[in-house]
């Protein structure tokens, strides 16, 4: 089962040499979650041969124009491609009139639901789930209301070791309860333990998107073990002053969050524009934490999926 | 003196085929006009290397998110750039509703004076002028309230022929008098008419944008020999019945269109995603009007200064 982030944007503000503002894809089994919207994602979305129709939640980190100038044009587009299905939208407060506006006036008409939901940027919890993942906010500290997004796998179903079905003759009605984690009774009355029967189960994966953001450690337990970490490396750390002052993180900052939190892999992103080439950043972060590797627009970051080990 | 557009996206509705939807530069002298602002535009400004900071007027055709998704990501980029010089947009109603919600909710701030101008898209009137053209409206029939542009140059100061300043000894001051048009009185009383003095006047250049309209006959007295038209060819004549329903043009249309008015050449776009190859709709166009060329993503189209013939 798949579990992959694509990276459609990856600068900051203005977009510049050729990397577009903040959007990202996380896919996960057949799922497409699209986690902000700056302007042109639906441009990168058919540029990387994304097929749209598969996103059927957006999380929104905040409201500055960079995450969110291209949410109108791909709410539209759904339209004009005869979406009918829903759409559920969780960003923090004020999107609602800004998307209303914007359709009223432009004459457009959404063929489909279009949910909004409100998310608290001050306290973590769950904002959705499905039946593939749980995805919690991450209160962050930014110039207006922020909150980055924590995406777990949920537990998928235990694999039973085909060997066994044949050896002890399990019936497919014990398989079926094996698989949820039953233990199994023999005829002789003797119990089989459900470990001694199934694979070790799958590790829920999991990634952390953490963007715009002051340098915050109030995250790191909530993002403790990710495997992957998107934190946004706005400036090197020799512009620590405007990093404060606009409330952005340098890359040596994010790199100790994410030893801190001791995260399988860091992605850098969200790059000033004052940066044309941004290895500088990449090389600060991984002084401080060396599994570390630079975001760009069109990369693609896959955690593969891994067994516990036995114990 | 340069006069030249730049196509900086020609699709309709969806992106597609890294066709951006609609927005044009038309730059008179070292002036841009930008022309509508689909969502991109931006972007395409620096792919295409063209200084935004160089324009102060923007002219938007209608609401439709297509033609002004772009807006709000370019209008907040200035003020991240510092720019203090006044921005003048010209809009059919609504915009600056849209504009200000958005500005609003994202926390944004200009830093410059924004102003709206609304265009009455019923009649065709001067809408703008400054030191290098004038700016007429254009009423076309779509969907919502919608309108295009005329840019014509104004006529620039004659250019004395050199021979005769030494030849009849004419003064600074003469000078001046004879590039306003005056004739030359000579000490012994004669006099000299201007036309001998002065190189034929410059042609006065003129660009058409019509996009998005129904076939419209009632455009041609107003764009009458206009050297160069966009026309907007969102079908085939064979979707003829789509067109009327969606009141767009064809491509064969738009080619009457261009011959009726007598047009130094016609240029396609805003075309339908449902065509990957444009040639079929630049051909169509041809068989009615020849010297028709293909609007493109990052083409430019500039029309030589040329004098006027000598009588």
């Amino acid at each position: 089962m798949k579990f992959e982030l694509t990276i459609l944007g990856c600068n900051s503000a203005i977009p510049a040499f050729n990397r577009f503002p903040t959007a990202q894809i996380l896919q996960v089994d057949r799922q497409l979650y699209l986690i902000d919207c700056g302007e042109g994602t639906q441009v990168r979305l058919s540029q990387f041969n994304i097929r749209k129709n598969k996103i059927n939640q957006i999380f929104i980190s905040h409201l500055h124009g960079d995450h969110i100038f291209g949410l109108i044009g791909l709410l539209t587009s759904f339209s004009l491609g005869g979406r009918e299905k829903p759409l559920d939208i969780f960003s923090p407060k004020g999107l609602q009139e800004m998307i209303d506006v914007q359709i009223k006036h432009s004459g457009s008409h959404l063929s489909y639901p279009l949910n909004f939901h409100e998310v608290d940027t001050t306290v973590s919890s769950l904002v959705f789930e499905d039946n593939l993942v749980e995805v919690h906010n991450i209160p962050l500290i930014h110039r207006v209301p922020t909150s980055g997004y924590l995406f777990r796998e949920k537990p998928s179903a235990l694999n039973i070791r085909s060997e066994k079905i044949k050896e002890l003759n399990i019936s497919v009605e014990q398989i079926i309860e094996i698989k949820k984690g039953a233990d199994l009774k023999l005829s002789d009355g003797s119990i089989v333990p459900n470990t001694d029967l199934v694979l070790p189960p799958w590790q829920q994966r999991g990634f952390a998107f953490c963007s715009d953001t002051l340098y915050n450690e109030t995250v790191i337990p909530i993002i403790n073990k990710v495997d992957l970490l998107y934190h946004e490396t706005t400036f090197l750390h020799e512009k620590l002053e405007q990093a404060k002052y606009t409330k952005h993180t340098t890359a040596l900052q994010a790199g100790m969050i994410a030893k801190a939190a001791q995260v399988g892999q860091l992605i850098t992103g969200h790059y000033s524009s004052r940066y044309d080439d941004v290895t500088p950043l990449v090389e600060e972060a991984q002084s401080v934490f060396p599994n570390t590797i630079a975001g760009m627009d069109g990369e693609r970051y896959e955690v593969i999926q891994k067994r516990n080990p036995e114990l």
